[in-house]
């Protein structure tokens, strides 16, 4: 428990309409998307870097825990106040702060929500890629801890790729600035990519500097249902062979359609045994033709239908059977593991076997969903917790996954991240010497591992 | 000098054939493009990561300095052996690895040269895209070293953008590989892109795993000449505004003009004070639409001339004139300082106005040319060193000509890095706290000082 001395320095710091004791306030802050749950002491809002670089200066002296936090719906636990301590909630800094049209570079806080932001730039024909399936809450500053990605990645790249510089409050309570508004630089280390999908371990984001493209001229949606998995996924390594990078290759496999097929109307022939959604976007002239190409060249591969969408409402209900997807899962059953493992694009049909197995062999459902496209795999194991021993036999073929994932040169997480959830596996993926790298990286920057300790390293 | 049972024990690791001693081979890896030069006491030229991490473990159990060396074609000093010690040439692991067409993917050992690996990709119908003026003789081990750049960057990025993964030796010899094949990876630090642009001070890459994309289908290139800077630079501006992102938009400034009238016959008209290389590639109907576009966009701002290629003999004819460029440079003075800051594209006007400023006021002549798409302007102050006076005036005009880059958002190096050349001006872009930072990164990673010392960071 921390003292009630430090709470009136918190107090003096924040003003006490920013400090949070009362337990119902702090239950608020005491989960994520995990559903695991830990009590903090004291919650923050701080309004400003320069409150934020006080609270860490107090805390690094007291070697108080601090948990910064954005909207709390990362699945690894990467906010969760696993000691207690302070959670630092960047709720209050939710400025867009500067929108410049000229360069294609924006600088917002980071409390900011994803869709926010994105509708912002839009409007002005501007264009910010990166699109987690969480983007109507998730903030700015999570999505750069984490490193979120998206079905858009596949041609437009991870939230790494358009972030120009930061301002951020390290451990110790400097207030330092990384990188800038220009689209090139290269003085001193890249200490921006290096905070990007830190998981908030080496410093508190407190200001973003964004890159833009210009809003794509017109998209154009298809689904395609395949007879089998194989044939999907072949065509997603055709289409690139064939020299179009699409905007999105999002697919499905059977049990996620039979699933949608259950717990929807949604019209999907019982034939269709994987699904691919294809969007690509740009010139109108050339994505008719790309869309044209792409339906050639998947059509010899077992294709049962192709539906092409020529209004932004087709496009619409198109996308429905995606966005069907995770409620329709619920039926299956009540819990579920969402990993989200990463391999070779051409891996993709080996990774959807080798599941298949390990849902057979440990008798738990397994949908498998995501973006084909660079080969990231949304693995749900369905299970119910109240179940005795569904828990264990979900962990067991998790681990199965993570390491049929590794074996075919791929990695335990694409998009999520480790937080707490993918610690413990942290040996399968990384080198002890890659580790202690690492570890000595955060021992360096943060001597009393006060900064969402327990993250990414167990100990 | 290093005393002759550590290069006995050299011998062992490498075989007597890969250690050089003799002056006049030292001699040969004594300098750079900077023309600075010094001596090392021994050249190394080892054959594996295995070797690699022998020789990193005894010369931090001496305490001797090792240099990281491509082909030594670096801007800033980056690979020279300033405290003499041990040159560590990666020329021997110069293998292409793999070219996974499926996966667009490649791996490549450092001393690939640039050129060769580009033309290896295209071959199968893939593409590098980051060209860095040095393409024929610079490595892909010095690119990801220095974060190179290019002209095609304001398109398609820089080199970071590309690197995957990365195999490494620690200064301390451990051998660790980072990032990965895939498309996305967040398992960790992003150990990946803190090693890109760190300038051989963190770690010895020994394998890098490239990520590539589709080969354009067609390009078209447009010589723009205009009767002013000011238009030339809102051309930019008014192209980019118009929601099109060429491959490359390189200007040059009248000075520039002025050395390459002179020392040419290129055709280039008196009212010229001007001129851009557009290029514009993809889908061959689209980037007909576009050239036609900027055409239109361009006309009004004060051009004299527009030639657009329709062959790629007469694409070679336009570049012609920005190739000519440094060869013309040489008839203004014998010796160049040859600078890269970046600003915010839409200041590259007021940049080169600063410029011409500087220029007049300390009486040495400045030429500008560089990419003004992404604002990387190479600012070349023009001096003979031999006359008494020319390399003070040079530093002074340089040191102002960084100031004003700041001054307006901007950094001292978009391309060519710290090395020695920019660290004296370290304290005017970074602050105290972010140049600790970096510091406490590189003690912790490399107690010994040892790999790359004196580079980026002064003491």
């Amino acid at each position: 428990m921390i003292a009630k001395p430090f709470i009136k320095r918190l107090e003096q710091i924040l003003g006490k309409d920013h400090v949070m004791t009362e337990k119902a306030d702090r239950i608020c802050y005491s989960y994520d998307a995990t559903q695991r749950q830990f009590l903090p002491d004291v919650v923050v809002h701080p309004g400003s870097p320069a409150e934020i670089s006080e609270i860490m200066k107090l805390a690094n002296a007291e070697k108080i825990p601090v948990f910064p936090r954005g909207a709390g719906s990362g699945f690894s636990g990467g906010s969760l106040p696993t000691e207690g301590g302070i959670v630092l909630a960047t709720s209050r800094l939710d400025q867009i702060l500067e929108i410049d049209e000229e360069n294609l570079v924006a600088t917002v806080e980071p409390g900011v929500v994803t869709e926010t932001f994105q509708k912002a730039v839009e409007k002005v024909g501007l264009f910010y890629p990166p699109d987690p399936a969480s983007l109507k809450f998730s903030t700015l500053g999570g999505n750069v801890a984490e490193c979120a990605g998206g079905p858009r990645c596949v041609k437009y790249g991870v939230t790494k790729d358009y972030i120009l510089g930061l301002e951020v409050v390290t451990p110790t309570g400097d207030i330092i600035r990384t990188g800038g508004p220009t689209m090139k630089g290269v003085v001193g280390y890249d200490l921006t990519k290096l905070m990007v999908g830190s998981e908030g371990t080496l410093a508190v984001i407190t200001k973003i500097i964004i890159k833009l493209l210009p809003l794509p001229e017109a998209k154009k949606t298809m689904l395609v249902l395949f007879d089998s998995i194989d044939g999907a996924a072949k065509a997603v390594s055709a289409i690139i062979r064939g020299k179009i990078i699409p905007t999105t290759l999002e697919f499905m496999d059977s049990a996620t359609i039979d699933c949608v097929r259950e717990a929807t109307d949604l019209e999907v022939p019982d034939t269709a045994r994987a699904v691919l959604i294809i969007e690509v976007d740009g010139d109108a002239d050339m994505i008719d033709k790309q869309a044209g190409r792409i339906a050639d060249i998947v059509q010899p591969l077992g294709v049962v239908e192709t539906r092409i969408a020529t209004t932004a409402a087709e496009s619409e209900a198109l996308w429905k059977i995606r966005r069907s997807v995770s409620p329709s899962l619920r039926k299956v059953n009540p819990d579920k593991f969402n990993e989200d493992i990463c391999v070779p694009r051409s891996k993709v049909p080996d990774m959807i076997r080798k599941v298949e197995e390990i849902s057979q062999r440990h008798d738990v459902p397994i949908v498998n969903f995501g973006h084909a496209g660079d080969g990231n795999i949304h693995v749900n194991v369905m299970i119910d917790k109240k179940k005795p021993g569904d828990s264990e036999k979900a962990e067991a073929a998790i681990e199965e996954v993570f390491k049929e994932a590794l074996a075919l040169g791929g990695t335990m997480s694409g998009e999520h991240g480790v937080g707490i959830m993918k610690a413990p596996y942290i040996p399968l993926e990384l080198p002890v010497s890659a580790v202690d790298y690492m570890k000595t990286i955060k021992k360096a920057l943060d001597p009393n591992n006060i900064l969402n300790p327990g993250k990414i390293f167990l100990d």
